[in-house]
């Protein structure tokens, strides 16, 4: 078998052998197969697409390219969720500890923020303490114990994955729904999950720019993870607008504790209740309105905010922390941004928001910096209110002082203020099971 | 600028511009962007094409990614010959001396033959004392002196082809007309002569295998060459059975040197008067049949014959063997095949009967092979020819004794004999000027 041939087949459109591809992913990952001929073939099958059949496969080979987790001992139980990423989104802090209050045990690997959008693991760090790597043992033994655990990527978990992105992000084909699909999904199934929900974000601060490029991609990464024997369902939701009002990581952090205490009702949290109801409703295969209630009362009662602090301390971190936000360190300089007119924000451009926050300190704009854990942004106005001239719409916080300048630039550039009232758009447009 | 956007624009269907492709181009030779960048776009200019502009451009700027040869003291009067592949093509060897005879300065230079497709280079070899390397002034000297030369491709002469060549080669991108023209015309430019005929073949074994693909190929070189300031004429001929009827290096040469003597008149002999009649038309602005007049003047009265000879003489070949080629190394097994049948031949598989003489030993599977100048086979019948079952249709020549029955497997397999006489096909199917 030679690649040049399967090159050649998948250029030409045909479907691919189970042989073929599982040579491929072999060869790619133990190195036989060279960069120039994995590009070509990725740039292939970004104009011939990939069968249902051939994605299932690769998504398949690329899980099995290297170390899998596990989880049968928690049965049906174990669930894990996945976000396409975006601005605000710190999700997972609040919908893991409402589903182990539940009694699921949920397991997460997460990734560091990279561009515009933040990572879980970077948000958590700010925690004084927290562990973002542990053991196997450790992360199966703090699972049985604890309900839930959040580390970072770690050990040899899909390689093909690694080395497949890597590329495709300097070839310009990472826009391709099967390639898409099976690098999520092939880290989904590795790290061994029964139930997972994904978000698949669209907007202007998201991969997926409309709802219904949102949906294709949310289909066919529910289809592939059936096929994969998984349970499997999607919430499209919207990154038209930052999620919540915290962007930076330790801010971030206290706005989920705010939720979980139940200080707080905001669109953060319709989400979070949204995603936490599909998860209770695979796990238990419970219809969504009992579910649903579950996760109310997991919130209401507190249990909820309790798991977090038990989780939180598991892995090492300052408890402190949780229960009295205030000691969260403060950045040395704090900005407010005024509105430049009178009207209706009609407008968010979330990705230029989530850069006013890197350059604020709170991101990376490559893979080596350094990031601020205190820096970031509080948004006071979001698409749809009303706001006069002058009005406070933000405040950054930071230690770089020079930055506020082009932080407050882009940031106005982002917001944009019309004479009418927006269309109200959905926060959630739609579920895929 | 980066080779990213470039890679994107042209996945996206843009028109790259004249800073794009010589950005691509300078850093792809220098090394600066790495091969798997150049093949995932290759594969986009596969799906997306390039218009006329971006294909003169980048034949432009791969022309003047190396030396180039300055023929600017022939004015007028320098002429090239390009024949896109074939099996027993050894076209260049007679239409050369004719057009140099008639005071064409004739600059060739010619490839080694790789798979099922032999090399001019190879041929001239088996000239015993034949140099097919000169210095710069020694190949402008013989040009003055003699009117021509035919040397193998030397120095630094579009190593962004080269290199890009081969790299088209393992990731199926060579399929690709403005990469193919791009590719061809390129060294052609950068080979500097103001005249070039292009010889387009189409069949079975050529790399166009319809007369219209090959007519698309041949209009879109015409046209670049043109863009690039050159004369330009093309025909497109049959290779849906071997040219003449010698496949193998010496045996080539002396049916080369029959057709000078006048002792041969074969489809051969046509194709070779319509090349030079294209050349000299373009050479001296003069109409079809005032050139075809010259050219076969040319050869009638032995001028071209004795041009073939004073050029062997000046390029370090003996003579001798031009004179009598009876002297020529013979090999120590003939073989006659045998028609299995009587009837017709209705078709032959052009690219298998040059893969029996590869296997015979007359040409190389892969770049390092050494091939034996003796070998190779005479075709007595061809397409349309009558033949009874137990007749001589060829004879193999070869060193090695055990390839004669795979080789006489393949050819039998190659030609196909029939009870119905088949439709005449033209030997020269059109003119693109």
């Amino acid at each position: 078998m030679r690649m040049y041939d399967i090159i050649e087949n998948k250029r030409n459109g045909k479907e691919l052998t189970e042989e073929e591809i599982r040579f491929f992913v072999n060869g790619y990952t133990e190195g036989s197969i060279p960069d120039y001929q994995a590009s070509a073939f990725c740039m292939a099958v970004y104009f011939k697409g990939m069968t249902e059949k051939e994605t299932v496969i690769l998504t398949d080979a690329m899980a099995k390219s290297g170390d899998t987790v596990d989880l049968s001992m928690f049965g049906n139980l174990s669930a894990d969720k996945h976000s396409t990423g975006g601005v605000g989104d710190k999700t997972s802090l609040i919908v893991a500890p409402i589903v182990a209050s539940l009694g699921g045990k949920v397991t997460k690997m997460s990734g560091r923020g990279l561009g515009h959008t933040g990572g879980t693991v970077d948000k958590l760090e700010s925690i004084p303490g927290y562990k973002t790597t542990l053991t196997s043992d450790e992360f199966i033994s703090q699972i049985e114990k604890v309900g839930m655990a959040v580390i970072g990527q770690s050990g040899n978990l899909t390689p093909a994955d690694k080395k497949l992105y890597a590329l495709r992000d300097v070839t310009a084909t990472v826009d391709s729904i099967p390639l898409i699909t099976s690098s999520i999904m092939s880290k989904k199934i590795a790290a061994g999950s029964h139930n997972i929900v994904l978000d698949v974000k669209c907007g202007s601060g998201a991969f997926m720019k409309t709802p219904e490029d949102a949906e294709i991609l949310a289909k066919e990464m529910v289809k592939i993870g059936k096929e994969c024997g998984r349970n499997m369902a999607a919430l499209i939701t919207d990154m038209d607008r930052p999620l919540g009002s915290a962007v930076g990581n330790s801010l971030e952090v206290i706005e989920a504790v705010k939720i979980l205490k139940g200080e707080l009702d905001n669109d953060l949290k319709e989400v979070c209740v949204a995603l936490a109801t599909q998860m209770i409703s695979l796990i238990y295969s419970v219809c969504e309105n009992e579910a649903k209630e579950k996760v109310l009362d997991s919130l209401n009662s507190g249990k909820a905010f309790l798991k977090m602090k038990e989780w939180i301390s598991a892995q090492g971190g300052n408890v402190d922390y949780i229960e009295n936000t205030d000691i969260f360190p403060k950045t040395k300089y704090t900005f407010d941004v005024l509105a430049n007119d009178t009207g209706y924000i009609s407008y968010m451009d979330t990705e230029k928001i989530g850069i006013t926050s890197v350059i604020l300190g709170a991101g990376r704009a490559s893979k080596e910096d350094e990031i601020d854990l205190a820096a970031g942004l509080e948004i006071f106005k979001k698409t749809g209110d009303r706001v006069e001239k002058g009005e406070r719409i933000s405040t950054f916080y930071t230690n770089r002082e020079d930055s506020i300048p082009d932080a407050e630039k882009i940031y106005n550039s982002a917001v944009i203020i019309s004479k009418n009232r927006p269309e109200n758009r959905p926060l959630i447009f739609k579920k895929v099971k």
